[in-house]
């Protein structure tokens, strides 16, 4: 199993915070050390970082909890491989463009027989089941056609393919456009949103805590998503599994 | 303009040494402050980093000239915006998937009336002339068929796709597949291999040298290219106008 982490807020935001406990999880706290990767949505641009090293003892990882990048939209994701060998192509999240927008794509779990599943254009680099899966997909939504559709067009047709994938085993992912972020409950994943009056927070995996009050402003909506709670003070909410979360500018839609 | 940097090796090779002489042209001994990447492939992966800040003073530059990469071939860019306003999603190198493979892009140079030019599927995220071009190749390239065609067929197709981009202005270029890397000098290129027996070599814009004797086995084979030389003790070969340069396993082909 892996774990998975997203943010969206309605303006940029600095992640370092939730993602000192998130690195923590790879070799440390946690077991997984097969690698982690992460994705910055920046303007329309997107910054990934992938590492086959244990985030916890990572240089890259080290770096971005030094450096604040600013951003509405974050994928994350601290892998424990299961299928296809520790690689940097196997290392989540992946990203494809799609109608001129950059397709971030992370995923815990298996899918059992996805690989027989028939591709299009889109094509895996690496061996994970994942990549398959995320390949489909954005054949999938190609198909609704040659210029992106409205965002209730593309969140109708993930909803769609979500349900289409999830019993094949156990499918909790997130993907993102840039502009909206969806997160996919199959088993197990959590999530909670911050405004304002912003109170403190304290990381479970690492003696660290955060005053909101601080480093927001009053109109600041950030929700994060993560696989199991990363903070031992605040409300976390459980999906269910099945439940399909569609964020745009920090707010469930 | 922009400057250009790729590397192509027989076995995983650091590209620090050359990275320190060309991040040292973003903002500081060359007026390229407008942004910079690097792609690094290691087997079927790809890791790029990029930064709209100058390379002269970027935290992510300064990791990457601590932090050995060893990869066998390299394409970077410092840019100097010419099209584009300065932002990440404008900033080289560019990457695609095609055929299961990660394709890389780095351009200097004004293509101009290239955005008239029509597109298929591959659509740019930003504003440059130089991600159009790029779209425009790939969708070319896909067009040999659903499957990778054997090297010497793609070979020639973007010997082809650079006749056809040249007369629009000023294109020299960087592309790779992670197993060839092209080299196309519309104006301004330059290029050396170092084999055994190997001497020591200083960078022309840091006060940085290096024994590649002590840092190379006998065997290995390593080909830089650049727009202008990075070393002061070394002879560059300069390309000519038209000249489309194949580098596999770290020589021309």
């Amino acid at each position: 199993m892996c774990e998975l982490l997203g943010m969206n807020a309605n303006a940029p935001t600095d992640i370092r915070f939730s993602f000192s406990g998130l690195a923590r999880r790879g070799g440390e706290t946690g077991p997984h050390g097969d690698g982690w990767g992460i994705a910055f949505y920046e303007g329309k641009g997107a910054r990934a970082f992938h590492d086959p090293q244990p985030s916890a003892r990572s240089d890259i990882a080290r770096l971005l909890r030094d450096y604040p990048i600013h951003s509405r939209i974050v994928v994350a994701h601290v892998r424990r491989a299961n299928r296809g060998r520790v690689a940097l192509e196997n290392t989540h999240p992946f990203t494809r463009e799609l109608w001129g927008r950059v397709w971030t794509f992370a995923h815990n779990g298996q899918l059992k027989g996805v690989k027989r599943w028939p591709l299009g254009a889109f094509r895996p680099v690496g061996t994970t089941d994942s990549e398959h899966a995320f390949c489909w997909m954005l054949e999938q939504l190609r198909a609704l056609g040659d210029e992106c559709p409205p965002a209730r067009r593309i969140d109708a047709e993930i909803r769609r393919l979500c349900a289409a994938l999830a019993p094949l085993g156990v499918f909790n992912m997130l993907l993102s456009d840039g502009r909206t972020l969806y997160a996919f409950c199959g088993k197990r994943l959590c999530y909670l949103t911050r405004r304002a009056p912003f109170g403190k927070a304290t990381l479970i995996d690492e003696d660290l805590s955060v005053d909101f009050s601080k480093v927001t402003r009053p109109d600041d909506v950030v929700s994060v998503i993560a696989t199991r709670p990363l903070t031992r003070d605040e409300a976390w909410i459980d999906a269910s599994p099945g439940q399909l979360l569609v964020w745009r500018d920090g707010e469930l839609r």
